[in-house]
């Protein structure tokens, strides 16, 4: 039977999503993965990388142990309909919806109860947000390689909730249009994957860089990714924290910074650009 | 300075469509290329293949000729914000939209003014649509080669009112990814380039095809290039009309008919599946 789901749909540096506003998790909890999946489809439905759903803390099974400690609950969801765990590009546009709808003040930092564990969100001066990522750590990687269109780069691996490897490239194109999924080895670095980032160096503190997502593909933007490109790039030139970087993605530009006590921030852009509903 | 503009979306076949309802020209009138390109854009705006405008024919400088033999002209417009002339696929979901609005008698065959001349639409007993496609005819093409991934085929030129150029394959994987576009010879039988079908005979009458559009790449389905691929096809076996093909494209099934009088008819779905608004 054909539902009606009412949705936002929102970007930050082109990671795009859909916004499901459901306070006390009744209007959308049966949403199955086919339902993700067909609002997702790019032609057949809306179009976007995933799905996040406002929950109250205290409505949803994953949420209740925030309960005391944040009021909204992130539930993402892949594009594939899955269940996701966290998503920086993603968290920001989660906090831009939840003020434009009212359900949270723009003027406080805004804690988010997600399953990667409780993130905070902070609008900036100029509108930006930041959304606190958590301490990266780096995994022994010695020895790793990684391969892409017949090149070969020395990388770094780096434990940002999820993992990454990072390699520093010459030309943003060596590494060729990404069709295939670059390899790595040793192979048992990356038991279940990683997201792979080709860096390039464009100045002082700044770099660029192209992503290859595990189980997706190339993408227009990764926040984790970002974090992880400058952590690692900090730590090659010895920098100590504090230090902020910028990194600019094929969707945008986003800041990375590194503090004292360990916390990466990762700050960029939030967009709502349409609403409406779809039938899935 | 931003404007909201309200949609539907709509598929055939897996082309998709953003469709506004302007019946008296003053609503959009002033969407400039940039407004649609940002629409059309998958991940800053909704997404889609194009435009369709529902105008009414006394409202429109292309329509105003069509007055007295269609209510509705369909202003078509490319994802990059270009004029379109006509789109079989795009004219199903034009015609669903009319019908979904109730601006016009899905009961009585519908004519609509379009920049590449008057079409009638129609609806058959299952619910798809059926397109009047004009007539095909075949340019001189002698020796006419078309080359990707390192195959070459021979290829028969056809007009359907755009050019187009089709293949017989032995496996749909030969022409390769198509990322990098086909090439033809003599390139003068394409002067301003050309859609190139790859076909496969799957039965009697049964065709699977895939396509590279001019000026887009690969899709998922065009209806002008199951329509080639159609006749050609009886053009080569030396069937006469009527007869009926089926064309399976990436995005779905189309069926296409040809007829005693020359004309040739496109048959498909069209679903529409999302509503709402967009800032532009």
């Amino acid at each position: 039977m054909t539902r009606t789901v009412r949705w936002v749909k929102g970007h930050g540096t082109e990671n795009d999503f859909l916004l499901l506003r459901d306070p006390d998790g009744t209007a959308y909890r049966d949403l199955d993965a086919a339902a993700v999946r067909a609002m997702c489809e790019r032609r057949r439905g809306v179009g976007a990388d995933g799905v996040l759903r406002a929950v109250r803390t205290d409505a949803i099974d994953d949420g209740r142990a925030y309960a005391e400690v944040a009021e909204w609950f992130m539930d993402f969801r892949n594009a594939d309909g899955s269940t996701g765990e966290m998503c920086g590009n993603g968290a920001r546009v989660f906090a831009a919806f939840l003020y434009a709808e009212g359900l949270a003040d723009p003027g406080t930092e805004l804690p988010v109860a997600t399953r990667a564990g409780l993130k905070r969100i902070r609008v900036e001066g100029d509108g930006q947000l930041t959304v606190d990522m958590g301490i990266a750590r780096f995994p022994a990687s010695d020895g790793l390689e990684v391969s892409a269109a017949g090149h070969t780069w020395s990388a770094t691996a780096v434990d940002m909730g999820n993992p990454h490897g990072v390699a520093f490239v010459d030309d943003l194109a060596d590494p060729g249009p990404l069709f295939d999924p670059p390899t790595w080895s040793p192979s048992e670095v990356f038991p279940k994957g990683v997201n792979l980032e080709f860096a390039l160096r464009r100045g002082a503190r700044h770099l660029a860089m192209r992503v290859h997502e595990r189980g997706v593909g190339e993408t227009r933007s990764c926040g984790t990714g970002a974090c992880a490109v400058a952590v690692t790039t900090a730590r090659v030139d010895g920098v100590d924290p504090p230090a902020t970087y910028r990194v600019d993605v094929p969707g945008g530009t986003l800041a990375v910074g590194l503090h004292s006590d360990g916390h990466v921030e990762l700050t960029g852009p939030a967009v709502l650009v349409a609403r409406g509903e779809v039938d899935v």
